[in-house]
């Protein structure tokens, strides 16, 4: 099959539809699998980038340093520029995070679809870019308005001009995916119907990969910020620690498939992260900005978290020593959080299976033979190199919330009371009368 | 691109693992692209079959027919014999229909997945067959345990046997799920990772097609048995009718995609669907059986409808007619029903989009080579190959119920309530009371 894909390669040289430099970046990356196997001199935690030459300014800091410590270099500048953006950005609030979720969405949409159209050779497909973003903008549309549906059911039911967007929402949606599914039906194209499928199914494949995860670290945000930013931090931190301790102690090879992770970055990530974990959990607990769900005030018609208390599990207790201990010595005392457990949860899945991710990410990558998704990134690739992990953490941290965490919600069953018709809202409380007595 | 799957099949002979005579029907159904075009003496509504030779009993009786009516007379024995075998097993209840949609699940997505084994060679993968059923289990784990969570929470909330694996369902699901994507990553074998990517993303697909839509349908048959069999009957209906129209006054090619469609059956069909629709509704709004949907009764512990008023929708009203009609015939009276707005959308549906859905499975056999998606129906071909505009209607009628039949349910809402904790229970009395004064 390999071969194959490389006589593709070689045998097609049109490349008038597509953007040239993206063509390039793509092509000039596929090599034979033999140059893509780790140099021996390079033990470092991860892929080494190839594109530092655009960065002038620091050129002249680096140019005498070796290609190793280069890209060590670039790589952790370029690091540190995206944690102080990404700390703007929060402190924007949550309507800021939750833009930013969505552009990185799109951003990585676009990446994976601009290697599937410049490995299946796809420039002279009739509409098939049309037809992708047409199916982005529904997915996001669909789910995005189940979401705000859900949150802030009462103000779209109020609000006349927004009631049938709420009421025909599914309707809708469905109307805008067939529509797509029409179109692509009637583009078919003779001598090109297994490509399109295929590109039709790899659409289809990029949207459940990267929509639906988007969604539901948005679902997350609405949680409360902690359950966004100490998950999205656990993953970052087990990123940089695997590669720095990969970097300095790197020996034992850890999977075939990613040939620059070892065992000595893969333990060492993990007993960071668990570290850091506990200690960003302890600042994170201390603000309500970070612990309280985002609940909508149907009186104040506001949705903010002042009065808000946060849930027991944040709030420290006093653990009770053994009583042994106790005699040992007096006046020890202990202080837990609950949450501590959900902390430690969270950092041993960030850190052996969130990995996985990232393994599944570099099998992609060899299939399909390109060396990073992107060159946005200068020391790191594209988008989607940097929050391969992310993804599987995202549904992992929603799934734990539903499981584990959230509690029934008296105020939100209150505001679908709210959306009931008057003879339905009769009969609920008939039901609750005959249950619980007059009260 | 058709080129490159015509030299893979031909290049590689090695078959061991695969089932032989799966391999044997799936490779002679290949052929170029030619030999699929229809022949000018077999203008009919849609492809021919190939395998009537196994129906022995059968042959004596239709082998002086030329080999047209040998085939209408085939399709048509067997038409008659699954409507009957349907028949019987809808008699038998909501139980043994939902069983039987999850059987032809099961069969469409053997079909679908032994496609992608055959045509993709991939006899020689470690694990992909185990993986993908794995899949399948828990997809439909995940899937119908969420319905079920959904018609009986009381029953599983008071059952203390079955109420952490309620609690923890989409935690059990997330983490089969995790297991095998797991097992997919360190089964990734040097040489065949394009083929196993391809084949990763061909499974997620049929999951998605498959799995996703018979769930839909199993919601609507809980909905009311109507909504499931005048859907159901509406495409049936669409496709004989089609095809009968095709097969005596077809002379118009609708697509060229399905080159035996003709502009003829789709309009043939489209008027005994909508007429069909019209008249199979008068016999089942009579019915209680079919009207109302399936709700648990907490009291009694059990799930019927014999308490249930049909919803209005269903019964006979008078239509006033206009001030001169009345006065030409003084005694004509006009009778409808408001759920005929809902047959005519339906059967609209079921004979103009419903259709695309067979056009989608043309394109998908042309690229994949291959004529049918299996032999298991004498005249007909595979399972996928009668249900292929079955999955595009169940989720229409998915969508139709939710935007514009099912009003929010008291009885629901109070299973709800009665699943929360005592102290929640008692937050939402107060805000109840606050609102609506002391009752």
């Amino acid at each position: 099959m390999s071969n194959l894909t490389h006589r593709k390669i070689g045998s097609e040289e049109k490349q008038e539809d597509a953007k040239p430099e993206e063509v390039k970046r793509i092509l000039t990356d596929i090599g034979s699998e033999e140059e893509m196997e780790p140099l021996p001199s390079n033990p470092s935690g991860e892929s080494m980038p190839q594109d530092q030459a655009k960065i002038e300014v620091l050129d002249s800091v680096i140019s005498d340093l070796n290609p190793r410590w280069r890209n060590w270099f670039v790589r952790g500048v370029f690091t540190l520029v995206m944690i102080l953006a990404f700390g703007l950005i929060v402190n924007l609030g949550p309507l800021a995070i939750t833009i930013l979720i969505l552009v990185i969405q799109v951003k990585c949409f676009h990446e994976i679809i601009t290697i599937g159209y410049v490995v299946y050779k796809s420039h002279h497909l009739p509409w098939f870019r049309t037809i992708s973003w047409h199916f982005l903008l529904t997915t996001n549309y669909y789910l995005n308005g189940e979401s705000l549906i859900e949150q802030f059911s009462i103000l779209f039911r109020r609000d006349n001009f927004l009631s049938p967007l709420v009421q025909y929402h599914r309707f809708i949606s469905f109307s805008l995916y067939t529509a797509g599914f029409m179109a692509f039906v009637l583009t078919l194209k003779k001598t090109y119907y297994l490509k399109q499928f295929t590109l039709f199914g790899y659409t289809h494949l990029a949207l459940l990969l990267i929509v639906t995860q988007s969604n539901l670290m948005v679902q997350n945000v609405f949680e409360g910020l902690i359950w966004f930013l100490l998950p999205v931090s656990l993953i970052i931190c087990n990123d940089i620690m695997a590669y720095m301790f990969g970097f300095f102690f790197g020996k034992t090879k850890l999977i075939k498939l990613s040939p620059k992770k070892t065992w000595e970055g893969f333990i060492g990530g993990a007993f960071s992260t668990i570290l850091f974990g506990f200690i960003l959990s302890i600042f994170l607990c201390k603000h309500k900005a970070f612990t309280c769900p985002l609940e909508y005030d149907s009186k104040t018609m506001s949705w903010s978290h002042d009065k808000c208390n946060p849930a027991d599990m944040f709030t420290l207790k006093e653990f009770s020593l053994p009583n042994f201990l106790r005699l040992l010595i007096p006046n020890a005392k202990l202080y837990y959080r609950p949450f501590d457990k959900h902390v430690l949860a969270l950092s041993v899945f960030a850190s052996t299976i969130g990995p996985f991710g990232g393994f599944f990410a570099s099998g992609f990558k060899r299939a399909f033979r390109i060396k990073d998704f992107g060159d946005t990134i200068p020391g790191h690739g594209g988008f989607m190199d940097r929050f391969d992990c992310q993804v599987i953490m995202a549904t992992f941290v929603n799934v734990y919330i539903f499981s584990f965490i959230r509690s029934p919600s008296p105020q939100k069953m209150f505001n679908q009371l709210m959306a009931f018709k008057n003879e339905d809202q009769q009969e609920f409380i008939r039901l609750v009368k005959n249950h619980f007595g007059e009260f």
